[in-house]
């Protein structure tokens, strides 16, 4: 087994508890990607899956990859539960129902009291919660018949070293994404990252999942062919970066904290992503699709816009830029997006939500 | 599956974090519980296991039932490890080594992130947390290979109801335990709901582990005669109850809340606890040991023994007599222990501590 890297994820859950600045209470556009997928789902299924291939034994194992606290991670599962077991009772009327168990997993300081505390009543399943990193293995050998993650592997398990190193071409001065207008080798020194990550999760997955067995991702991305920093959320990072330049220019944080802030992000395009996953070699694509219907119909106010990101950022900030300074800071950016919120407009277009349907191929180990 | 019920022990878990007052800190008797059980374990894996019974498919998967927050239930589940994992290599010499997943079931309310937090850096297993009460099923049929659990099939799931009634010959005014000698009705009310729990416990259990597969049991209990009062652990409950009833007369506290409050606690005879297992059919019985040497070597001063009562006591005690009273009747109880410490020199040849190792049988469903 993998020793578990204590790289710069593993400090960086989302928000606990559920509170009103929690990520359980602050997910609405996870929310939407989940609810979005449903169909997706329950047609990847129907047409993909194979109880022949493998042998069930009457249990059915799922695990959600970056399931953080709920309650979003219910419905992602409920969904393939459902279609499973529709596909199931078609397939084998004579057998018993099959026995469904969950596998929440999140990294090691995810608030996992509260992630068991709001699992539904009415469970259909059973529970259990995984600690660690995504980027190593979580489970013993063919463990798994389905895998699923949405809006989490976009999340680098490092920045990479250059972007943060003011001798290197790769240093990203100014800025806390990858922006592509920036500097080439930023871009490269961020993509580098996100390839070596998913192969990563791919290859341990596919020793977890057995062969047949299937994986869903769900994560944001760009099209071909546009910037992240263009996109909405890229708009929402910037912004975020603007407004430590103007603290740090305000003599309220030092510059050097500025500089060596980065958000641990990627957004990949379709092909970047395909590529990644034909030369891991594990999986087949058995579905790759996209549009951005969903940031059409958002449409939050910067008080809202805020408090999402914080979700997602606060523990990095805190970490950063320590804990007195975390109110200063979301407090200015709450300011900086009022006065940006035209930009919004422009952007809202751009961004998309990749739905990927993957199959654990039998033939090669 | 069972709906969860939400019944008392729901409410109850231990002290979480890793602060002067937790658990995690405060349970050096479960500690030598499981280390007294080392030797037993290895025994009884050597002798009692056979491989041949089951498919592992190169997996093993062990659950902890009853885990609480760490970190004994680590020790207790690495001494399983190294068991199976040396019989396993003597047996497969060809075989690629077997890979380990345990499971650490708590209740929902447990301190799961203090458990993972916890969890030994040089891990040679994969680590999942099952939330949920142990009197209800909690795994798919057939996912374990041993079941393991010390120091927990002592707590009831509820106080039986004819106990709280004042109009029941099972009152059990005056006292907060079973108390053999105020009523022979309050012995066969609180045996009646320990052997419907255990009962229930095993069936459970007898789904969830395959046939062949092992169940490692160690609780406390008293030799056959003696009276759970007389036990120094029954003293320490009983010197309890004593100070509520003194913080009564004082006015300190209702003397209907001290007359309604009990401790969902039974110690079970050797004898007792083989018929409930036998009557319950599920299991062949290995082994059954006891022996009281633990107690003889702990000499716990008043302080410490309040400590360690209170961890495992103060969410009830928060529960029924109100956060606000906590501190007040922890203190007075220090004081109890102190003045009657003496008590402890008579009671302590009297407790045991049984070792159960039970297989699962494989024809009968």
């Amino acid at each position: 087994m993998a020793s578990l890297e204590h790289t710069l994820i593993e400090a960086r859950p989302m928000t606990g508890g559920d509170g009103p600045l929690s990520y359980a209470k602050n997910s609405p556009f996870q929310k939407g990607v989940v609810e979005r997928g449903k169909f997706m789902i329950i047609e990847g299924i129907k047409n993909k899956l194979d109880f022949k291939i493998f042998d069930t034994s009457n249990k059915f194992l799922i695990a959600d990859f970056g399931c953080s606290a709920g309650p979003n991670t219910f419905f992602g599962v409920e969904n393939i539960i459902e279609a499973v077991g529709i596909k199931y009772r078609a397939q084998n009327k004579d057998s018993p129902p099959l026995e469904f168990q969950v596998f929440f997993n999140d990294l090691t300081d995810n608030d996992f009291n509260t992630l068991f505390r709001t699992l539904p009543s009415y469970q259909k399943y059973f529970s259990a919660g995984v600690p660690g990193s995504f980027y190593v293995r979580l489970f013993p050998k063919s463990s798994l018949h389905i895998g699923f993650s949405s809006c989490a592997l976009l999340w680098l398990s490092k920045i990479p070293r250059e972007v943060l190193d003011c001798n290197s071409p790769a240093w990203n001065k100014g800025s806390i994404i990858q922006c592509n207008e920036h500097s080439e080798e930023v871009a490269k020194a961020f993509l580098g990252q996100y390839a070596s990550d998913v192969d990563t999760f791919l290859t341990s997955r596919a020793q977890e999942i057995v062969g047949g067995g299937l994986m869903v991702i769900q994560i944001p991305g760009c099209p071909d062919g546009v910037l992240m920093s263009q996109t909405s959320t890229g708009i929402t990072f910037n912004l975020f970066g603007s407004c430590l330049a103007d603290l740090s220019k305000m003599g309220v944080i030092a510059k050097e904290k500025v500089d060596s802030f980065n958000l641990p992000l990627y957004f990949a395009t379709v092909k970047e992503l395909e590529e990644i996953i034909k030369k891991n070699g594990y999986f087949s694509i058995e579905k790759l699709e996209w549009d951005h219907a969903m940031f059409r119909a958002m449409k939050l106010d910067p008080q809202a816009l805020c408090v999402q990101f914080r979700t997602v950022s606060e523990g990095l900030v805190k970490m950063h830029f320590g804990d007195n300074m975390v109110e200063e800071i979301f407090n200015y950016y709450v300011k900086k997006l009022e006065e940006n919120y035209s930009a919004y407009d422009e952007a809202s277009n751009h961004q998309i939500e990749m739905f990927i349907l993957l199959k654990r191929k039998t033939d090669y180990n």
